[in-house]
């Protein structure tokens, strides 16, 4: 049997794994063309029985330990038992595909190492990005290039999420509601709007990059749970949208890493990234700016990508040659250097609402000054619904550090009574700059 | 030596050659990391002497021939030599990297037959699209995918000048002037303008899809040489950018392909797309929308996209394995059906530069009417600057064969005495429709 086929042993059977077996099933001819031999599921393992059972297995290592079973599929999801399925089918010389990039973030190190040490391949295409083939895109469509930079939408939720409250002017509580309601965010969201999944992806981008290991806890990370609309508004009379970006940048200090919900311009392609979709933008030295764009959640799109990795992978099982040369080279010694977040340079956007006292304003500004946090753009708008007066800033590139310390120091000033404090990242597009901020159109918006 | 490197001939040293070899050179660690042995240039060919005599080779089919080269560059462009180069490379047991599509196109058959018959890889990123990666992304990315359609904006040149007339509203002359200048336009830039550069990358695209051999022929083309800047003004008023489009279609009659100037709404990511940019939409039954985009020309994108092509064929290359699954499978038998292009269904913009008299307008409506042309909009404008008046229409989803037999008869009544007739097929966002048309904007743009 086992030349007659790939035999693929299928570890969770939830949403994805069932659109892998109806997709395989679906576009049989296609993968006929492409390899010359045919695909089949040999066994499914899931906690509970399945509507196959024929190929049902209850222990996932009756699958990993199946001797004519070529690749495994690990789609359980989560840090255990899925590193257990995908290490001990590479000791057991099964080529693995996972979706799974909680468990790849976590144990790159481990998982590479095994790869290698074994001589099998490890695909992950779906685990970043859904359908988008930017880890492929990356590693082979960028092969050989010199990466300075990786900024991506990559979180269906959180991105449902700020579109709502974008489109419709909602607040995030009520937005988050319309996208479970949509079928886009769980009944427990946490880990996607709380920026920890956008992190997971960003840190296995990174790690391909650069070739070595960057953990989750090497990013400074902050969700959107805490995103006012007032600031979705405000932002957007500037002519910006609010986005979530990974965005990995290297300096000549380190590689700067962060996950946080930010402005972008319009006129960018982030811009029209709306609702589940997912984007990737990987600049190289040679390359420039390379954009990836596609879905980033729901069945079909995920099952197509590992689908995809299945195939792409079965190329090198029917020339038995899977991991002669390693998919990832991962270098255990290389040690990247990681900029400490405080160093990162960014403008910002600023809201501080005060109360509408006479020196309220020069003792903030007083405040950014002494912390050489430079000032491009200051309005003071009117009266908010809670009686404060807000100010709204934009600043020039400034290290985080530098604003931080600022902020607390307006924070910890008893003379400027303050409900509030706000900062947003703001992301430029490469040839823009802040002196074409609307302030006619921030005008309009404040005067009406 | 053959065991020690990975050795490359390269034949042809034009711009995009000399940025191989600096790029290999510059990105040589990076290289090294990926694939476990160098990669070398060991030969040069080309017509006049270089600046690196020891590498040079006057004779192309020294190099085809030397048994210690694994892999040919072919970067002379052009149907010959550049066919014979790869073929007989083929024959002489070697792989081939190729940056041409006109060679690709004319040749497909021929090429991918011997690529199979001699067991060898033909790899050609850089010969769509520049550097991004859209090649393998669609045989790759989207390994088993029903593919629906394939829309691309895949001309650096037209697209700049495109470009260029939006952004300053002037004419074609001036705005290819401009391109001459900046770089992005030859002395003689016919292929481009004309569309003949975008339907052989369309015919590869296609063809890749598909899984047969889609011609050039097989494509109606118009280029943009014949755009008038008004019509560019008057869209703009719509709210739509005109893009150089090619475009297939899976029908239920056939593949619908076509290379034309198109309406794009301002929303789509596809009017992000500027200057020498590119970008093409893949859409998989499955996946959904796939974009993938980045620079179309240039020295360093292009090059950038071949080395990667040597990186990845380098890897079955060291496994002494390429070309035993083939990269391209291309079935000889497999006819794929091609809808004639009258049965090609769009809604189109219309404009008529008519003499202002009373019964103009209903003879116009009239004939389109009779010929099964619905109008979605209809604006009359004010006088031209020759004196004519000018109508325009925006028609629903129509048989382009209708319209062409709608225009024929209009332009060939007598009472309807015209300057001109235009036509600009009109590309729509999927979530869109013309009703969304700002029809209070063009008002604007007309009144004042």
């Amino acid at each position: 049997m086992k030349n007659k086929y790939i035999s693929v042993g299928l570890i969770g059977y939830g949403l994805v794994g069932k659109g892998v077996v109806r997709n395989l099933e679906e576009n049989k001819k296609i993968a006929l063309r492409k390899i010359s031999k045919p695909i089949r599921i040999k066994s499914i393992c899931d906690l509970r029985p399945i509507d196959k059972p024929k190929l049902y297995v209850k222990n996932f290592m009756d699958i990993v330990e199946d001797p004519e079973i070529d690749l495994i599929v690990e789609l359980v999801g989560g840090y255990e038992p899925a590193r257990t399925i995908i290490i001990e089918s590479l000791k057991a010389g099964k080529n693995v595909v996972t979706a799974n990039k909680a468990v790849l973030a976590k144990y790159w190190d481990q998982i590479f190492t095994a790869a290698q040490d074994y001589q099998k391949l490890v695909y992950y295409e779906a685990s970043v990005g859904g359908v988008i083939p930017v880890v492929q895109g990356l590693s082979e469509g960028l092969a050989c290039e010199d990466i300075l930079e990786i900024k991506g939408i990559l979180n269906g939720t959180t991105n449902f999420i700020l579109s709502e409250m974008t489109k419709h002017g909602v607040t995030y509580e009520a937005a988050l509601k319309s996208a479970q309601i949509a079928g886009f965010a769980e009944a427990d969201p946490s880990f996607d709007v709380n920026g920890i999944d956008t992190a997971n992806k960003l840190a296995i981008l990174s790690s391909l990059a650069w070739g070595g290991w960057i953990k989750v806890e090497d990013i400074s990370i902050e969700g959107i749970a805490n995103l006012d609309i007032e600031d979705v508004l405000i932002t957007q009379g500037f002519g910006y949208d609010v986005k979530l970006i990974g965005s990995a940048q290297k300096t000549k200090d380190g590689i700067d890493l962060s996950v946080q919900p930010c402005l972008v311009n319009k006129d960018h392609a982030f811009a029209t990234v709306k609702n589940e979709y997912n984007a990737v933008m990987i600049t190289g030295k040679d390359a420039g700016d390379v954009l990836f764009y596609g879905k980033g959640a729901g069945q079909r799109p995920a099952s197509s990508a590992v689908v995809s990795d299945i195939i792409n992978l079965s190329k090198f099982i029917v020339t038995n040659t899977a991991g002669i040369v390693p998919n990832v080279v991962y270098d255990k010694e290389k040690k990247i250097k990681v900029l400490p977040s405080g160093k990162s340079k960014a403008p910002y956007y600023l809201r501080f609402e005060v109360l509408d006292k006479p020196d309220v304003l020069s003792k903030i500004l007083w405040i950014l000054g002494k912390c050489k946090v430079s000032i491009a753009n200051l309005e003071q708008l009117g009266v908010s619904s809670n009686g404060y007066t807000r100010i709204i800033i934009l600043t020039h590139e400034t290290y985080r550090e530098n604003l931080e310390k600022a902020l607390k120091q307006i924070n910890a000033t008893r003379s400027i009574i303050k409900s509030k404090t706000v900062k947003i990242k703001v992301e430029l597009q490469s040839n823009n700059s802040l002196t074409l901020i609307n302030s006619k159109l921030l005008k309009t918006l404040f005067t009406k």
